[in-house]
Formats: C-alpha cells, structure tokens, sequence
C-alpha cells in the first residue's frame, strides 16, 4: 500500500469490491448469523462472547436504554426534532451530552474497581486514597431519586451472580464492589447502595471491557432510549420546544458584582 | 400533575423513586428476559416483536455497522479521539455526519417504496414522477464502490425470503423494490443493483417502521463501528489526527473570480 | 503537488513552516489590522468589506446574539456544562439545534426574498406559490412572543437605510421585503411585521451573501450567546440539570394505541 | 415568579413581549453601537472593554481562526456538509472536535500562568510541579509545524506591549509566560518559543478571562474559519468526502493478539 493507507491502518474492516470482511469474517456470514448484541462485543473486541457472557453483557446494554425526559441528553433529543433536526442529528446532539457527570460515572466506577483491587490493603484505605485523589462523590453508589434502592442494580447483580456458576466471570470485581458498598455503609451509617452505573461497572469490568468502553457502551445503550423520545416527540409535533411551557420564561437576576467587574 | 409535568408528557416512561417502568413493564422484568435487539423494538414501538421479526431485525442492524474509515463519519470518530474527546464526544460527533447523503439513503428508499406502491400505475411511471421531484440520484440502488455487487444485499433479501415464509412480513415492499430494480436494469440496459440501503429499507418497510426510523435504526447500527473504531483508535494513540499524513499538507488554488466577488 | 494534496484543495488558507496567509494575506498583517467582523467577511468570501457594509454586517451579527433559556440552543448549553461538557462541546451541542426550524428561518427569508424578486409578476402572486411550493409558515415574519413588534427588526431596518445612503448596498431586497410584509398586513387584515430573521436576511441579502450563508453567519452570532450562557451556568454549578425542577417529573401518558400497533 | 422561572435564572437576558434587554441594556441600544467582538465581550462578561482592551482582544480573535484542512475540526466540518449536513450541523461536529488536545491547549496555558504566577518560588521549580501533576507536553510552547517561530506569536505579543503602553493590562502574565519560555530553552538547549496557544492565553489572562474561556473563545474564533471552509466545501460540491482520495482505501491489519483477548 502506501503512506497514504497506513495512516488509516485498521484491524476491524477489510474490503475491495463486492467484499467487506469485519473482524476476518466476510459480512455475509455474520448478518443473520449474530445477534445485534454479539456483533456489539464483536466488532468493539474482536472476539465472539461465550453464550453466558452474552446474556450478562446484554442485560447491561438493556439496563441503561433510558431514565425520562428530565435527563439532560433525553430532553435535549425531544428539544432538537421540534428545531427540525432529523434523527442523526436530534441523537448527536443527545449522546454528546453524556460526559463525565450525566455519562461517565459507569467509566469511573470501572476504575475505581481497578484501583481498590489493585491495591493489597483494606478497602477503607484505598477509598480515602481514591476521595483524595478524584473528590467524594464516589462513582456508581447512591442515587439522588431512586432512594432507598436503585430497581436496576440488584437486578443486575443476581445476573453476575448467575454469570458466575455459568463461567461468564470470576465475580472478582462483583466482590470489591460488594466490599466498597458495605464499607460506604459503615462510614455513612445506611446504606449507600450501588446504583445502575455501579452494576453495569461490575457487568463490564467482569467481562473484561477497558473503563472508557464502559462510557462507550453505556452510549449504544442510551443512544436506544435516545432515539425513542426523539421520535416519539416527532409524532407529537411541536416547533422549537423549550425546556419549560413557554409562559413561565425565567427569572432575570441583576448581574452580580462579580460578574461585572469580570 | 400541573402543566410543567405535562409538558414532557411521554409514553415511554414512568417513574417514582424505586421504580422504573419503560412502555408499562417494570425495568427488572425486561433486564435479562430482553434481547438488546427486542428493547430497542420494544422502547422505539411499544410492542414486541415475534421471533421472525426480531431476526430479520437483527439482520438489518448487524448489516450496516461499519463501512471502515474512508466513511466521513468513521474518520470523524477516529480524529476526535486523537482531539481528546471522550467516547460519548466522538460518537456525538460522527453520528452527526450521517446526513442526507451519508445516512439518509435507507430513509428515503423507504419513501421511495412507500411512493411506488401507492401508485397504481406502472412502476416506470412512479419512477419517472419521482426522479421529476425528487432527483435522478435515486435511493438504495447501485455503489460506488462495491460493483457489480453489495454483499450485504443479497444476504439480506434472503433473509427477507425466509422471514415471509415464517410470517414475519408479507413481501409487499420487497416486490415493490425488485420492480425498481427490473426496471433500473431496463432503462440502464445493465444492473443497478439494490444496495446496503435498499436492503435495509425493504426490512424496516416490511416491519413496519415509518420512514424516518430507518435513519434512525441506521444511527443505533453504525453507532457500533464508530465504537469500534473510535476505541481502535484510542489504543493506536496519536494527537490531532489530520485526514492525511502531515506531510501532504494541501494544494492551495488561488481564489477563483466568482469567490473573490461574492 | 499529489493527488492526495489535491483532494483537499482549498482558496482559503496557504502554509509552510513559519508562514500562514489566509485569502492571500499573511496571517500577521492581519492581525491587530482587522476586526473581528472583517475577518468574518474576509474569511467566508475572500474580500473587505467597506466601512458602510462592515457597519451593517456586524449590526446583524450582533442582533442575533441571544433569546434566552426558553430557547432550545441556550437551553441545551446550560445543561450541557452540568453534564461535564466542557465549553467546545456545549456549544456544539447547542450550534446542532440551530436546524431548519431554530435556525433556518434567516436562509428561508433569504431565498423567500430572492424568489419573490425573480418575479416579475406581483408580490402576492410569487407569495401565492412559495406557500403552495414551501408551506404556509412564511419566514421572516411575525413572531409567537414579540408581538406587537421584535424590537430588532425596525433598528436594523433603519441600519439599512443609513446603509443605502451610504452606498454599502441598493435596497432591493429591502423593498421586496417590505413589499412582502404589506401584502400579508393586506391578507391578514392586521400587521404581521417583519421579525429579527426577516430583518438579519434583508441585510444578508443586500450585502450578497448567499442563503446558506444566512444560517452560518446566525450560527456564529448565536453562539456567543450559547457561550455566555454556558459560562453562565458553569458558575451556577449544577449537576445533570434537568430541564425542569427534578419534583416536576413528567406525564406519564399511558401509550395510545396508534403507538402500540406500529 | 416561580420555581419553574427560577429554575433557569439569569443575569444575561431579560425580555417580555416587544422588549429584550441584554446585560441590563434595551437591545436596540446595542445594534449598531456595539461592534461584533464589543458584544462578545460584553454578553460574556457584562461590562464593556476600553478601546485598548477592544483592541488587544479583537487581535486574540482574529488570530486563531484558521489553521487549514489538516486540522480535524476543519477536515470534518468539509465533510460534513458532503454527507449532507447544513451549516449548523457542520459547524457543530467541527466545534465539537475542539477538545483539551485540538483546542484545549489555550485553556491549559492560562492555567500554567496562573499557576507559575502562584508560586512565590522560581520558575524552574513551579514547571517541575506542573510537570508532575500534569505531564511533560507543557501548553503553549513549541510547535509541530511552524519551526522555528509560529507567525502568529510575536506578532501577538507585540501587540499586547502596545496594550500595556495604553493600560489595557498590567503584562503581569505576559512577563510570566516569558520567563516559563526562557527557562524551556535553558533546559532543552534551543528555543520553544510560544505559539498561538501561548500568546493569546497571554491576551485572555492579561484581560483578565478565566481559562475555560480561552477555550470558549477559541471555538468563536475557530467557527470562522470553520464556517469558511464547510462554504467553500459546498460550493467545490462532492458527496461523502473522505478523509483521503477513494483509491487509497487503508491498510488492514491483521488483529494483533491484543485485541483478540480483549
């Protein structure tokens, strides 16, 4: 080939007319072949799951599909087709906003996973090292709504447990996040339980996922939900919808000094 | 509730704390008993497919994941990781480009089935009335790249064979799309043969999604190679990947007149 | 050159190690010699504006800056920035719901005004057939909020007569836009004037930009608003900010049963 | 008003029907009084620059417009308008590219100045501490491209003497940045000298702008030349662009082991 090509080297797709290989395979021996969830994990590891590490890895991506329209990236979808903007474009808008406090916490429960087990002490003194380190509001525990039990999460952990016997995973990370939640309970004096970003964190982090994918899958997942109100909103009409009915507009505060002097 | 709540009126969702319900069935029951495939019928429709439908489903979403980094929006992906975007910023910003042109051929294709079928008239007059308001670049049919043949193409209509005989459709619009192609094939005096988009669209048609969800179910699909290469990506390392090699910089033209007066 | 250099031929920029000249002009005579606006003007059409259009241009620029959180671009940027987006991608977020409804109305009057000014026949006949061809919903004219009169509509008209007797441009489109709102204040039977993006296209189009180019130039005025805003909201704080008071929730509607039968 | 209202408070915009104020100012008062980049100024901050502050501001705008085709913002805004994206959405995955690598470093300079400015002790020790904290690629220094000296740098510092001599700024931080650049050459034994980077977080730190908003301003600037290009792209015309002429197609690779076990 040439400098040209190598600049876009890549090990997922290979093709020439009238073949396209993903992952070596010819495309038309995976269409009908895989599941949309296998081709998931497929195309992002380059490996097939084992029929118990499918199942576990599809009730995360099932998990997370939506929380309602007072999440930032649902409302903003709904918002964008009343602006005329087609699906592509509504869901962009709505996936770009699941940063590192509406979309990243599966990603950092992932790693303080990594972080409390890679650290032969108790997990008292890797939590306290972690708060230092990255702040107290500590990834995949709590729930400010859905209080006192996230429905999602205790869900999901009776699956990793059933992953378990199946051989989907060794429960390692399950196991340290049982330990982070017992110990969040004794400092807080109740209990702090892990929410659905912390479930999906054990979910992934057993199957073997790098943290940032955690974040990534978590967006195919909510990408589902996305799409849903999108339309849904579509089929409702309505131009240039704004957060709040139009007559409550907002409160305009004079500026502040500090804001001023700026 | 009050007008505020109404506002965001939905369907989809429902919640108090401690309880989730998504198109009236609580959040736990589906995790688990879902394939990821059925929960984005189910979130997108509100019903569940049979087993014949979920399949050709799968089918369409498996089909379209990836078209490798020469797409617009896979490249976009891959340079926005290499810009220090997280995964949900560089998903955000590939899913953008899947426009019109890039992403919009399965969406009109189904308008395009939709049209013909509604004409009672031959087929050569419904493509005639189209192409006079619509354009000549019609969508679903022939490739750029894959000559003589898309191998997803064919792969997928067989599939579409085999879901008519277990009921999952009735073959209504796959008819319409090999009259198109007969007759494509007639004024061409040679093959022009239907593409990933015809395909695709034919599935969605005959499952009954409206026009505009093919693009939508064509974002959740090709979601899952910008993953994928987005995440490739990540580990090839790399800062402000540009389109070519550095070296190749780009031939700068002198302004044309009509640029200079405008 | 190279064929790989050519296929990202440009008239915009020009460079080697140590040299930048955009449009032909070395990046530092540039420099602390153009405004801000100029350099707009400059950049996007490769000529300098006089001092009588720059005076027009940036009066449009500047008009359209803001309209508030009840907007679905402003909105989105503030919730944005509660997400963890920092500031490029909340403002992409919110520049992406600028579509054809949000945002489009500016190149719709544009093209409205260059249709109406192609006819030779009467205003009301050209109006007559841009509803039947483009829809009942004018753009450029009345507005949901402002009524009697957008405040910004008869300033920047009156910048556009002070315009005209200094040379930056003739009128036309003016009249034509007048023309336009006499001819609906005839069929309504009461004024339905001319609003901020029928005034910014009036300026647009006597200065000769291009349609397109009508939306763009609204992007960059509306994104100073989107970072105001943004930057505003980053002060506030917040987390995962809603569009709403988390107590509101939403309507839960159960599902209608044309959502259950598709 | 209400809790709805108070929900999205601001200082920056106050309107009722017939009337919008920005900043505590009527907004007829601001068009065709206030220059482009005296707006972005003033709806960013609430008060107004001196002609000296104007001035050295505008040349911060002016100079980071552009930096051609290899730049990913501006490589996807071309593409995107090839697969079919107006303006805003074009704009918009451009913008969004702009991340702590692409369009970070401004932002991150700022901070280093004002973390240098912090230390009572010398320079040499405050690098050695950003150094460790933050890692070796220090912001705003060096170039990859322009060897030796970035065109864009001195001529910016030059002018922020010129603002001292009329007291937009003290050169508090100009002086700083100065010295971090003698120290980098001490220590690699040849210049780094600033780049654009470098020198406008000069200009926003001596005006006194916090750092994000050297980001937030760079994406003002950068939209020019964004939008410059996405037009010129659309009147070149061409359809799913890619990163490099279709012959070229990319290397595959085949799966290192890696990736299969992952």
């Amino acid at each position: 080939m040439s400098d040209v090509a190598d600049w876009w080297t890549t090990s997922i797709i290979d093709m020439e007319p009238g073949r396209i290989n993903l992952r070596g395979e010819p495309i038309q021996d995976l269409i009908g072949n895989l599941s949309f969830a296998e081709m998931i994990w497929f195309m992002v590891r380059g490996s097939k799951p084992s029929p118990a590490q499918l199942r576990l890895f599809e009730a995360a991506l099932v998990a997370a599909v939506d929380h309602g329209p007072q999440a930032p990236s649902i409302a903003t979808a709904r918002m964008a087709v009343t602006c005329g903007l087609p699906l592509n474009n509504a869901m962009a808008s709505a996936v770009n906003m699941l940063g590192d406090i509406h979309g990243g916490a599966g990603e950092q429960a992932v790693e303080l996973y990594h972080f409390v087990r890679a650290h032969s002490y108790d997990v008292g003194a890797a939590l306290d090292e972690w708060v230092s380190a990255r702040g107290k509001i500590l990834p995949g525990y709590g729930h400010r709504f859905h209080t006192p039990t996230d429905p999602r999460a205790p869900r999901l952990m009776s699956l990793v447990d059933e992953a378990i016997e199946n051989g989907a995973c060794d429960g390692g990370f399950k196991s340290v996040a049982k330990k982070i939640e017992a110990e969040l309970a004794r400092r807080k004096g109740k209990p702090v339980p892990m929410n659905i970003d912390g479930a999906t964190a054990v979910i992934y982090a057993e199957l073997g996922f790098a943290a940032p994918l955690a974040r990534g899958l978590f967006c195919l997942s909510r990408s589902v939900g996305i799409l849903a109100h999108a339309w849904e909103q579509t089929e409702q009409g309505g131009r240039n919808k704004g957060p709040t009915p139009p007559k409550y507009l907002w409160t305009y505060q004079d500026a502040p000094a500090q804001f001023k002097s700026k």
